[in-house]
């Protein structure tokens, strides 16, 4: 893998090798955000039973003409087991969603008596029907939503709060589920040193371990571990051995530098290859299964190639062990507010920024990859074809939306 | 309260009444997704040192006209802290992102060698230029990108991934944000059952602690208690007392049946009011500041109305409170692909699918607020005016996309 790939070639490649994480059963509260892994039916009918959909009075339809004086006889609040009798000339308060009496054929809404909207703390003796209930009226019928044994939810439906409670509605408290990617993040350098750290000649402060454990967590995945390596191949091989992880995402050391440890300590091991995708920034790249078969993710050292190289590789990745159909940002098309230069030969993947209805660099004046104050800015990523040498203002340029 | 008001005006009082969590100092991997409460600057330039934007050769410009021959005096990797002389004829080898020489005034990247591109371990013992560099080519020069104490991120700005990055790469391994609000979920009913469990007449499974808290998590706060508790005064009292939360929701018992113990426990308590807000679900709210100073959101209890009740005045609210300045959804317009009812008097909000151009009741042949099944088919609401007595095919409507 040592001739140069395409954006496109490298993304296929580490699809291909990219397999769904095992299913795990999980309570519903854990289960937010993961791939739901089989379809959820109703263990009963939808609605439960037959239940009024208005607080007022239970009634036989016959007696309930307009005028009439009905003798309230019983009193059915939500949750209630009763199934009071209810003889001519009567009717029971009812509540939303309690259970209509078997001898009742429609409710009469509060607002439909003469006691106005407001219920009193105690029920009334009588009360007066201002307007007839049609047959059936206010009642919900057993199963009239979905009957016993219907799909609820179907499997590949990602959980966010409205499907989880649609699955509890449905009967049940746990969920078959793919398990959340397990992922070791690893960053390498000598040169690297704590942020709060007072840098001294060549130390720059290690910020794309923060960027990749928050990515990772972003795209749902949980973080297992995050170190930071010296440049020593004893010390990162160390750090690999025994990684409980289903992916490790490694930054720096993957370039063509003598000094380029986890090129040296990882090309060929498994189907790990290294070498440069037309891509800028992030032109250093490696990627393969290691021999305990957890995906290796080699990005560049710089903070701009890892963001974008997340963006492009290790993301879509993600999504797809965890089981999830749709794994692309958004992308829009939008007019350049201003113009910037492209590298010839390579994809431009550059830190933008969309306003109402242009996009511009995140920061003026550059597209190098380490002009890491741009991605304070930015929100999106302008993607630039590998053959087109300048974006003018108003060319029409391609944006992926991450926020 | 007891006169219907709109959404407009009870989403009005509520913002009206929520203020901005305190602030609280964070570890940059704790700080995902609040809001930065002051401007980070940076601690030193960016970059922090001229350093070489390619691998390859550091050389005096003088030297290294086409076709020289250099002797490789040094090797200076990333992370070094040396500075090595280079006399005339003389060369160092460098990697991407390592200190310049002071001697050196330019960079000739590996391929503008006779080398190639790809480094051995060892350094060769000379080198032969094949293009000639420019003055300073390839050298990043301190502070090009940002001086010192230059603003890197600003206060206001909601931090993901890119944004911590930026922060670390200014110099600080922590930052002052907006505390994640911490919010109590509290499911009442004295008919509510787990979802696992067997239903007696008049009982249902509980969902909505499920929705309710999957959403405050979703919406970045913190859920600190989640809990049902029967229709019982005490037991409600006793469940609110010495909540540590900055928010409570409640969902049921917020009507006007004599059983709404929810309503009859809080209203009046501290700013709590209950009434009818003119939507359709969710008509039955309460809202307040309690004695204790916590906001309490008293939902009803069909898990429709939650999940919409959630969306048009908890998750603003959380937002606030957290910092953040964007609190709306994104909202499209689209073509109904058909029609149905709507109340008319009541603004209504009814969960839906966005296919390509159209959007659609995401179960079709009601707008019932107890279909909860719609609840896992959707990822919008539409919202129809209160005017509006129904939607036709084609008609366009006013859209909110959740994810």
């Amino acid at each position: 893998m040592s001739s140069v790939i395409t954006v496109d070639e490298h993304r296929a490649r580490i699809l291909a090798a990219t397999t769904r994480t095992a299913l795990v059963r999980l309570p519903l509260a854990e289960a937010v955000g993961r791939v739901l892994a089989e379809d959820v039916v109703s263990r009963w009918p939808v609605p439960l039973f037959d239940n009024s959909a208005m607080d007022g009075y239970a009634v036989r339809g016959v007696d309930a003409t307009k005028g009439a004086v009905l003798r309230v006889v019983a009193d059915v609040p939500a949750g209630s087991a009763l199934d009071p009798t209810i003889g001519a000339g009567e009717a029971a308060r009812i509540m939303t969603g309690a259970p209509t009496p078997s001898d009742a054929d429609a409710v009469v809404p509060l607002e439909h008596t003469d006691l106005g909207t407001v219920i009193t703390a105690d029920a009334p003796a009588t009360i007066t029907v201002t307007r007839e209930p049609t047959a059936g009226a206010h009642i919900r019928r057993v199963g009239e939503d979905a009957p016993a044994g219907a799909v609820a939810v179907t499997a590949g439906t990602v959980l966010g709060p409205w499907q989880l409670s649609a699955i509890a509605s449905a009967g049940h408290a746990r969920v078959t589920v793919h398990r959340a990617p397990r992922v070791a993040v690893v960053s390498t350098g000598s040169e690297l040193i704590d942020p709060a750290g007072t840098p001294t000649r060549g130390q720059i402060p290690e910020s794309n371990s923060v960027l990749l454990a928050a990515a990772v967590r972003s795209a749902g995945a949980e973080v297992v571990t995050v170190t930071t390596v010296a440049d020593d191949e004893s010390a990162l091989i160390a750090q690999l051995v025994d990684l409980e992880a289903d992916a490790v995402i490694l930054s720096g050391g993957a370039s063509v530098g003598a000094f380029d440890v986890v090129k040296s300590v990882l090309d060929g091991t498994g189907t790990i290859e290294f070498g440069p995708v037309a891509m800028q920034p992030g032109k250093p790249q490696g990627f393969g299964t290691d021999d305990a078969g957890r995906l290796v993710f080699a990005l560049p050292g710089n903070p701009v190639g890892v963001a974008v190289s997340f963006e492009m590789f290790v993301r879509p990745a993600l999504l797809t062990m965890a089981g999830r159909s749709v794994i692309e940002r958004p992308r829009v098309t939008r007019a350049a507010a201003t113009g910037w230069r492209c590298p010839v030969g390579r994809t431009q993947f550059l830190p933008a920024v969309i306003d109402a209805d242009t996009v511009r660099p995140a920061t003026a004046g550059g597209s190098g990859s380490h002009l890491v104050t741009s991605l304070a800015l930015a929100h999106a990523l302008a993607v630039v074809p590998a053959d087109v040498d300048r974006v003018d203002e108003g060319d029409l340029v391609e944006v992926m939306v991450l926020s």
